[in-house]
């Protein structure tokens, strides 16, 4: 088959398994796929199109004659593999943070800045899980109206943090449901029927990791480096999709009948707009979908200033996988 | 045992058996304590300082002679009840939103405006459990910086429906982890692993009956009718403690220091400090607990002006019960 020799590094992982189904969905055009995971997960066998493919070690001899690579396997490898893919002139799609600061690297969601990556090679980057949703969502009203303040508040989903993440939610939800003593070992709390602010170390400004993802690379797309951004980011027993309450301050006065008809035909967006329980998604609705879902735009204070609204989409697809392989048809020329 | 003749109607429910345990645990004074259930649950036995009550069926007769009523049942049964029971000079703790909104009836939290009710007889109201632990947290705040505005999103446990919608998130839980499909009887969309915004029905300005209850509640406690507060409320799978993402803006320039200094030794409130887990409560944590915990209070925009706090509370106490015999405590002249 022609198209491009493809790798993943990451490919037992959440965001792994998420990138094969994608590839294969959107006919992404691979000549030869070469699956790495960690140790633990090596030998492991993976469907692509009806073949079987082990994963097998990573090693930069391995590597060797990749044109196309998507990784998702931490900070670290990112850091390892990434430059020397990019040395050899194969598009690099990172998945992690450890470039997303670097302002020669591109931070890419395709709707938004996909022109700015047609025809590249090297590294881009993919933005974090919730920002990508949140960015999709407030870009549109930032262009026409200008934002002066956001405020948000996230339900983030386990699978964020991997699949061992979504194996203790499952163990703990049916230990408490069995009256057993719950054991944790991937979250610093219970994460069975309970919830916390904490994705990631908390740094002196009382911000955690994901918190500060969430203002820097939210700040670098809106290109407006003091905007004044507030997040509070939770981690919720939800096993899959990030929602996320949304509160915009607009510097042009505006009404949510205005914005509602700005994102209702944008690409990527769909909006829940109807009675009831049809003004919004859930993330069991949004699971599986490769929108973000747009629901219960209101108008809030300060009066045709504040928009309100309630984002939802499916963190592994648009969140992550998604988005990376959008970037790569850009890249290679597919759209 | 001396005391008064106190009746709570409702006393099946969530609440009910939350009323009865901090009557004990408080030992607040009851001569003769007659419980009352809809029509399903009478005759259930109740256990109540080592004895065995029997609900039974409400009505006006058996009412007669009461003192101090809780009443936990619903709007319909409080609008029925309570004015019959204030006419004959008893107290009347309400639990419902029925006279919340009526300013002739007290709305109270203890240590807000517990003064306003030492001595009373006839109706106060007792707040949304939402409001309660909100207001408790930033009362504070406005009366020594006065609040411009107030952004909130909250994470609500079913209790705060009852027993029927506990039950439900166990069900559907067992069922999504045994692989079979969710039946809902309680709310409009799946529970189990899952969350949504909606609370109550929706009325036309895009609000559903929780958020505005908590926008009318604390506008009446802040004493100011025009306040910012912009809420969006979402049910959350977890059993019990309602967690809230608030974000104030003040009129007086402020620090999360000198916030922190201000909430550290007010009664009913925990103030959360420490490194990493201990900067924060989650709802399992404050299962069972009386206090409301204040955690991660931090500086954000606008400089100066801007502080983030996380509040978590048990919704079925403080948020209900606890706050409603603390209400009894003051009226029966008991602090």
């Amino acid at each position: 088959m022609p198209g491009f020799c493809t790798a993943i590094i990451g490919a037992t992982g959440a965001v792994g398994a998420e990138l094969i189904r994608i590839i294969q969905e959107r006919e992404f055009p691979v000549s030869d796929l070469r699956l790495f995971a960690s140790e633990r997960s090596q030998g492991k066998l993976l469907e692509f199109r009806g073949g079987k493919h082990a994963a097998r070690a990573l090693s930069a001899s391995e590597l060797k004659g990749v044109e196309v690579v998507f990784i998702s396997a931490g900070g670290a490898v990112s850091k390892e593999y990434a430059p020397v893919l990019a040395q050899q002139g194969a598009l690099v799609v990172d998945n992690s943070s450890a470039f997303r600061g670097d302002q020669s690297v591109p931070l890419v969601i395709p709707e938004i800045n996909g022109h700015e990556v047609v025809g590249r090679r090297g590294i881009v980057a993919n933005p974090n899980c919730s920002t990508i949703q949140l960015v999709l969502a407030v870009e549109p009203v930032h262009r026409i109206w200008g934002l002066e303040r956001l405020v948000v508040a996230t339900y983030q989903s386990v699978s964020g943090t991997g699949g061992r993440a979504m194996q203790e939610l499952r163990a703990q939800s049916m230990a408490y449901l069995e009256g057993r003593p719950l054991e944790k070992s991937v979250y610093p709390v219970e994460i069975g029927f309970n919830l916390f602010p904490h994705i990631g170390e908390f740094g002196e400004d009382g911000l955690h990791v994901e918190e500060r993802k969430i203002v820097q690379e939210t700040r670098r797309f809106l290109r407006d480096e003091s905007l004044s951004v507030t997040v509070t980011a939770v981690r919720v027993p939800v096993f899959r999709s990030h929602s996320e309450a949304v509160v915009v301050t607009t510097r042009k006065k505006t009404s949510a009948r205005e914005v509602a008809d700005a994102l209702r035909s944008l690409p990527g967006i769909c909006l829940m707009e109807g009675p009831d329980a049809h003004s919004y998604a859930t993330p069991a609705f949004a699971e599986g979908r490769d929108e973000v879902f747009v629901g219960r735009v209101r108008d809030t204070h300060p009066e045709g200033h504040g928009i309100s609204m309630w984002v939802v989409a499916d963190n592994l697809r648009k969140g992550a996988a998604l988005n990376a392989v959008q970037i790569a048809e850009h890249a290679m020329g597919l759209v």
